[in-house]
Order: structure tokens, then sequence, then C-alpha cells
């Protein structure tokens, strides 16, 4: 269990953010490849915690001992993925994919939908750092807008590590 | 002043998002041309309660004695538009974005920043029209799409309007 | 209208809470009469935008033209006041009680229920002055919590107003 | 570490609330006996994150191995628990207290605060089970309102985990 020791430095706290219902088999083993080398290096695995690319981060996170996190849409548990160390029902509905993005360091999209393009763009307007998996192209009015893009789970998660890293590029 | 009678067709309220500091005066000029278009229509205009595309459209409301609600990020008015009948502190930073879509039965969308696209993305993931000025390309994984998009405050107006007319197309 | 003029002093923004469904005839009465001695000073009357207390004081506010805001618990407008001149649809549930005391200046009230139990103590807790109609005896670990309290709609108005003046007492 | 086996019944998540700065140091002791009592039995300890009656309540948990969140008020980590297993900074304030409400299956307080009663009167109202250590009368203009009281840890957790079973009195 990656439990930090007391002592040891503060846990970093990754959003893996993508669709649910929507997800295609490629997504969801791209996602639970992230949910399981987040954990695997001591991160803590955030997600809107139901299922697709949610539910698949987090059975990542748990096959290998590690810690994962669901804010739900819901008031209550019952779409909850069985996957997640903790569950969190917020009544919020989409409202609480803004908390998701407060609460991460740092956030991993896979797959695409509106909900996750909500969440892209609120990490890049408060600052925190985004990595894609996928094609995305966002332009708007104010010119090209480009976001850190990589091809495989592991160039993601490498990335995004070193982008949180103190100093971090 | 275009408060509703009595018995009349409740108010249809509109939310008008685009960027605050980053805002370019096209935009604002376009966004005081909405606000005031949608007021003499006798709808209420939703906005962050800022400056920029914010600000003007508040001001455009204003302008035909209609009416206008800001909802703010900060937890107090500190910073509000002199513009807005009425101001709405929530302190709850980015994730107002969602309570500003939440309120509004339609969205026009004018220029671009992330907190505007949060806005388009939530609308869309909502089920909440839109419409935007000037030219957005948005295309992830899940393939091209498309918002729907005119050149000219007049036509966007008129546009989503319609959308929201019942059995609006 | 008691929209402030350009260069006026900002408007204050006042809360009328209590219970909804439960609300006695009193109450609704105390409510209404509170709702429209706020408005006839300016201020704006913000409510939780259903009925009973809720209801009576923005009906109280509208009958001389006052504004009044509602700040809806539900996603949509179909069980808001027809007496608000704007009505706030949040979908937070019971969360919203904490939007409607962040949004005020100060707080009224009226009759007594645990949703009105709340937003007394959020008031309290976060500085927001407040003034209760009818007995409230609120003791805990702590000691003794004194409330402001008043046993007519003028003087809680009186008190409140005088509490939320530069340098109220 | 009380992580729950896959197919075991659905973990139950009870918060510990009660005043941070304010807290007494019997206070402190109650909460750390509450939150190692709640996790012994396989409890998920939820609090505010913060020191105090919060912290202790997560320091009894993590004693014995067991899972604390906290849901803090701020935007970053900077002031949570060092004893949590998991922080979620929500950047609400004081309004984080009714998604602490949301997340519980049910509420022990301990000792005194207006935040603290915030979180009772919002658990009565949307029918959280509720049990108050310590000396509280809270009556209204409705009448006596009893809420369900111990003088022990360990008499509140008894109680409070009866009303949470299948078919609680």
């Amino acid at each position: 269990m990656t439990v930090r020791a007391p002592g040891a430095p503060p846990s970093r706290y990754v959003a893996v953010v993508g669709p649910g219902e929507g997800a295609t088999d490629d997504d969801c083993g791209a996602a639970e490849t992230t949910g399981r080398l987040l954990a695997q290096r001591g991160v803590v695995v955030i997600t809107g915690g139901l299922g697709g690319v949610m539910g698949s981060a987090a059975e990542g996170a748990s096959s290998v001992g590690g810690l994962s996190v669901g804010v739900l849409p819901q008031a209550d548990r019952d779409e909850a993925s069985p996957h997640l160390t903790v569950s969190i029902p917020t009544g919020l509905g989409e409202m609480r994919n803004a908390l998701i993005v407060r609460a991460a360091d740092g956030v991993v999209a896979i797959g695409g939908s509106w909900g996750t393009l909500s969440e892209i763009a609120l990490a890049r307007r408060t600052g925190v750092p985004v990595v894609v998996l996928g094609d995305w192209t966002l332009r708007g009015p104010g010119g090209l807008r480009p976001v850190e893009h990589e091809s495989s789970p592991e160039a993601a998660v490498d990335r995004l590590l070193r982008l949180l890293a103190p100093g971090g590029d």
C-alpha cells in the first residue's frame, strides 16, 4: 500500500479524466495502464468515480495496491466504481468536474468527450498541468491552443510527473 | 424595465460568456450589442460579473433597461461590473463557470479563452444550447465536434432564441 | 424600481431565510413585511427562491417594485416563486444555503427549521450579521450562543441595517 | 489496512465534525478515540481535514491503519492534517461543510462551534443520522429540537452504527 510514511514527502494527486459510457476499449486499456503507473510511483489517482475511463484508472491503481479517490456527480454511491479506495458523493453533477481539477496536482486526459474537454479547459485556466492522450485540436478566436500531447500512457505519466517535479519543465 | 408582468410567460435567461482581461475591443463591442439585443427581447443576461466581455454584455443590457446578473468568482463584490442589476458573489473561483451554465437556458460565447472553452464544453455536456461568435475548431479523439457558429451578434441572438423556442430547431 | 443610479452607493443585499413548506401564516406575514421594508430601503432581497417564508419575502419586495433574487436548490426553475425578479437554479440542494449566506451582507431569519438553523450557523461562522425573529435558544458545549433577536419585522430590519452601516454597532 | 475486499459489503463513511482552533483537549481526546473506534469497525472517517477535532479524528483512524479523508476548505493542501489518508482541497470555504455531510452516511459531532452547528443542522435537514457528544440545546420557533446525544465516544459510535444498520432504530 502506497500510503506515505510519517515524514515522507507529501503525496502527489493526479486526476485521470475521460468519458464514462462513451469510452472505447482502447481508452479503457490506456486508463488502466495510466492508473497503475501512477500508483506505482506513489501517486493518488483521482477520477470522477464512475465507469469507462474513470473505472479503469481506479482498477489500475487498485491492482497494485494504490489509492484512488472518486468524486461522484451523484449525491449517493450507487454508481461508484467498485475499484475505488474512497468515494465522495457530491450531488454537484457536472460541477464536480471543477472539483476534480482543483483537487489534482496534474491531469491526464484519455479519450474525448465534452466533459473531458471541460476538465482540460478548467485545468489550463487554473494552471494545473495537463497531458492528453489522443489527438486534440483546440483552436479558438485567440489563436491555436496547444496542449501537451503524448501517444502512450507511459510517456504521458513520465511527462506529467516531470511537469510536477520541483522546477519541472 | 423588462420585468415580466404577472401571468406573462417566464423569462428566458441567456449567459454571455467570454474573456475578462484578455478581451479585445471587437469582443467587447460584440458583447455589448449581444447584451442589448437580448435585453430588448426580454431576456435576462447572465455573465461572470467581471469586466471585458462580461462587463460589456451587462452594459448593453442595462443601456436598454434590461436585467443582468453577474455570478462572481470572488466571495465579495469588489470587482463586480458597475453595470449589473444584481451581483452574486460565490467564492467558487472557476467552479462558478458551471453555475453560470446551469442557470442559463442558452449560451452565447464571444472571444476565446480557456475559461470560455470550459463553459462551451459544460454547456454541450449538459445539453444547454450554445452559439459561438468567432472561429472555434474543437476536435478530439472522438471526432470533429461542431458548435453552432455565427459571425454577428444579431445572427447569434436570432439563432439562439430560435433554438430556445418551444420546438426550436 | 430601486435600481441604483450610476454613481450611487452600492446596493446592499439581505437574505431573508426561513422554512418553505413548514412556514406558518405568521411566518409568511412577517416575511412579506420584511421583504417590503428592505426593498423600500433600497436593499436587494435574496432568498432560497421557493415558497413559504422565501416566497412571501419575494412578494413583499416585488409589491413595492424592489429587486429580489432566488437561489434555488434545484437545477431548474420549475418550483421558483413567481414573485422573484431573478431566479438562479443551482442544482446544489441544501448546499445552496451557504451560497445564499455568502451572497448576503446580512441575514434576517424568520421561523424555524433545520435549514434555517444551518443558515444562521453559517452566517455566524463567516461573520455575516444575523437578526432572528422568534425565540431561538442555541446552546452548545462551548457555552450559550446568543443571536441578535427582535420581535417585529420593523425592529429586525432596523437592527440589521444599523449593523450593516459603516461603523455599525 | 481496512480496505474492503472485492465482494465485501460497501464501506460506511462517517463524518467526525467539530472545531479546529477552538477545540479543547477533551474534544481532541474524544475525537481521537472516535476516529479509532470507527476505523476498527471498518468505517472510513471523513473530516474537514484541518486540526483540532478534525486532525485528532484522522490521527485516531490512522493509528489503527484505517482510512480517513479530509475535505478541506482551502484550494490547496498546505494546512491539511498530516494524519489523513487522502485530502481533497475544495476552495469552497465553509460551503464544504455541506459536502462533508453529503458524503457521510452518518455524523458524530464533538465540541461546539458555529461551523459544527451548521453541520448538525445540515445533517438533520437532509436526513443524515447525527449523534452529538456534549450538551446541545437547540430550540427554535418550531419547538424543541432534540438531537441524539451520548456522553462517551464508545456510546456515540455504537449508537450511530446502530442507526446506520439496515433497519437501524
